[in-house]
């Protein structure tokens, strides 16, 4: 089966916003087997839309529109579309109803120009909006099919999950079951090493790359989800074999979530430390909702004082090592954990840029620190060329790394511990720092 | 003049990655008062490809393509296009050396499969790529024209900017000059008060959203760069006479920068109190490069122990007025000040949800404070039926605004001020509470 997607609305073509639909539906679409061959981003403007129509309804099976359900007069894709496919639309009162209704609760008056929205396909079907006022639509014509969806991407996103994807799937006589795989490391390298399970048919799979990790997502189609569960839980073991504990947890929003929620299940808590992300890896975790049963306290200490003050860094260490050494990261760490009373700290100390930097400490120079138990872990790494942005993002990303690690008490190759009691030890801190330059 | 654009890429149409590049050649062609009809996504396949380019070449005066310009097989942009346009390519030794070049300044080797992007236009134009390894292109027949650009978002945003943009600037005779206004508000609102100006030819004026803000581009097409400088000041004017000092800075990524330079300029410095934000301020104050010289202490308190702790909030407060609400806001506006030394304090606590809140604190209430000389601002805000995230978002833009006004020396009006020394006194609490509960 193959499909185009058409996203209609001026303000796309004038770059106003950022067309996401397309996107999502084309993963969306990927996983029901349906090839897509374009996608398409045309004006509310009728002779433009209704010439388009008539040359792609001829080139596939569905076409997908997204936007031009709205109540003015440039929103014209329902009568458009409607024409194209032999159809007509007709008023229907229990739409009206449900779209007075909705006004009336949100305190508005409606118009008459909304009476527009309450028109519905005469032979095809009228898809209910659950989250706005406009009713989607389903024309049919000679076994080609095509299907209007709001462009509000909320609204869109509902529409095809509760109604869109459950009619292919009935076309389809089968079911869709998905698996999430998130793993740690370097994206082009885990491409590489099970690019071989990506060529799949049945299941298939896909990767997307992120911020320090990938996402694998594996999709059967079965009858039964029992079978669709069944297929990409043996799937999903091959990637496992390959990647072994790169894979960090499955169907997650992120890193952040999976600390919090291991976290939890220890019963531990966390306090963070951060000079150059600068509250970044804070922010992180407080974005997973129920974050506040396991972090109470981060520390964006910035300047030299704020380390000295708030987590007890000896200036005099920061002076002799750099505030960017593996002994201020060690300190850093022990400080915000004795300070906040938490069962594990993570610290950051680095160079975004786009100023300083050496040829011993370049820019993209991070020490990442972490503290639990009686010991202190230090890791550091470089990130060249990456820009400030992302460099904060990568520093952040692998001290939530280190903090999960740590959880799970496989502490990184790569990483010096020391004991946090020598912490404040010359020698102690000259090996640490001494390991970590070479 | 009119043009389409064209993305090229198989990964584009599978939803693998989200296509930013429409949108930054929409805006931009949009500036250069060129017509965008069509943006289209199609996969790396030449037979759709070479029918794409024969239907689209009719139809309109320019195609602007991204991607498809690499050494692998799959890459056959430039190859199609040019056979559509009657040329042909050939191999330039020039751009081959820069390529040998590039490899061996990564510490990487050139494939045979590298020598097809030195292939470049007989009759038609290479165009430079000072970022990466693939040239554009540049093809012209019976005065239709086509652009070719490589899809990686950093090297396309350099190569039309100075390369593609210039050629389009001087066929047209003409210069552009661009003014952004950074506007605080309701962004309908904002919409609605400037509509008519919206509509003007030249100048041209467009309103974007942002979080709490819009941003208003003013681009003017003259003879010279002081005459289009001149129409965009004047037009400038124009929005300054009705939106008056919501207007808050010109040509800035956004309000955390006008922040810390606003700060930079008054010789001050900043510190952050931050609860249901969790860093989210810290963060995007430390964003923007040079934030170390005005901005050292951040303080996220996520417990009400940690309150207590780092910011000297009284816990019999918290249990008298609940953690979110305006005495508490002010005890850590105050508690940030005094514990950094800062000149400048602000402080968040409120509700982000999903979960919590009930009929007098509803998901989405936050109380914002800040805190300069002997006083304390507090304000109340409610954010209803926005989500964790944008509560949060909308939460950290108030708290960045508060900042800029008292600054400014203008506190916002429905801001309550207490004297500094009044925030352990229970009656100036009270009176704070009720004002900020009406």
């Amino acid at each position: 089966m193959t499909a185009e997607i058409i996203s209609v609305g001026t303000e796309l073509l004038l770059g106003n916003i950022l067309n996401t639909n397309a996107q999502f539906l084309s993963r969306e679409l990927a996983e029901l087997g349906i090839t897509v061959q374009r996608q398409s981003t045309i004006g509310d403007n009728h002779d433009r839309l209704a010439d388009w129509v008539s040359e792609a309804k001829d080139r596939c099976d569905l076409l997908v529109f997204t936007g031009g359900l709205g109540p003015t007069d440039d929103d014209l894709t329902k009568e458009t579309v409607a024409a194209c496919y032999g159809d007509s639309l007709v008023f229907d009162p229990e739409e009206w109803e449900k779209i007075v209704d909705y006004f009336t609760r949100m305190g508005r008056q409606t118009t008459p120009n909304n009476r527009k929205q309450a028109m519905v396909p005469v032979h095809g079907e009228k898809i209910p909006n659950a989250h706005g006022t406009a009713p989607g639509a389903w024309f049919e014509q000679d076994g080609r099919c095509a299907v209007l969806m709001p462009g509000v991407p909320a609204e869109m996103k509902a529409m095809w999950t509760e109604q869109v994807r459950p009619r292919l799937l009935a076309r389809q006589n089968c079911t869709l079951h998905s698996l999430t795989l998130r793993v740690l490391g370097g994206e082009s390298e885990i491409e590489y090493r099970v690019r071989e399970l990506l060529k799949n048919a049945n299941p298939t799979a896909a990767i997307y790359c992120k911020t320090g990790e990938s996402e694998i997502r594996i999709t059967a189609r079965a009858a039964s989800d029992q079978d669709g569960e069944a297929m990409c839980r043996a799937y999903a073991k091959k990637f496992y074999d390959i990647l072994g504990d790169a894979v960090y947890d499955e169907d997650v929003p992120g890193l952040a979530y999976t600390v919090i929620h291991t976290l939890e299940a220890k019963g531990m808590t966390l306090a963070t430390a951060e000079s150059c992300t600068g509250g970044l890896i804070a922010q992180q975790l407080t974005a997973v909702p129920g974050a506040s049963n396991v972090f109470g306290f981060g520390f964006v200490t910035y300047w030299e004082q704020a380390k000295s003050k708030l987590l007890g860094v000896d200036l005099a260490v920061i002076r002799h090592y750099n505030v960017v050494s593996g002994p201020v990261a060690a300190q850093m760490a022990r400080g915000a954990r004795e300070a906040s009373g938490a069962d594990l700290a993570i610290s950051v100390t680095g160079l975004a840029g786009p100023g300083g930097g050496d040829e011993v400490r370049p820019v993209g120079t991070v020490y990442i620190g972490g503290a639990a138990g009686d010991s202190v872990w230090v890791e550091k790494f470089h990130y060249i060329r990456l820009g400030r942005e992302n460099v904060r993002a990568r520093a952040a990303h692998a001290a939530l790394e280190l903090a999960l690690r740590l959880l799970q008490g496989k502490a990184p190759a790569g990483c010096c511990r020391l004991a946090a009691a020598d912490c404040d030890h010359p020698q102690a801190l000259d090996a640490l720092d001494r390991a970590l330059i070479l």
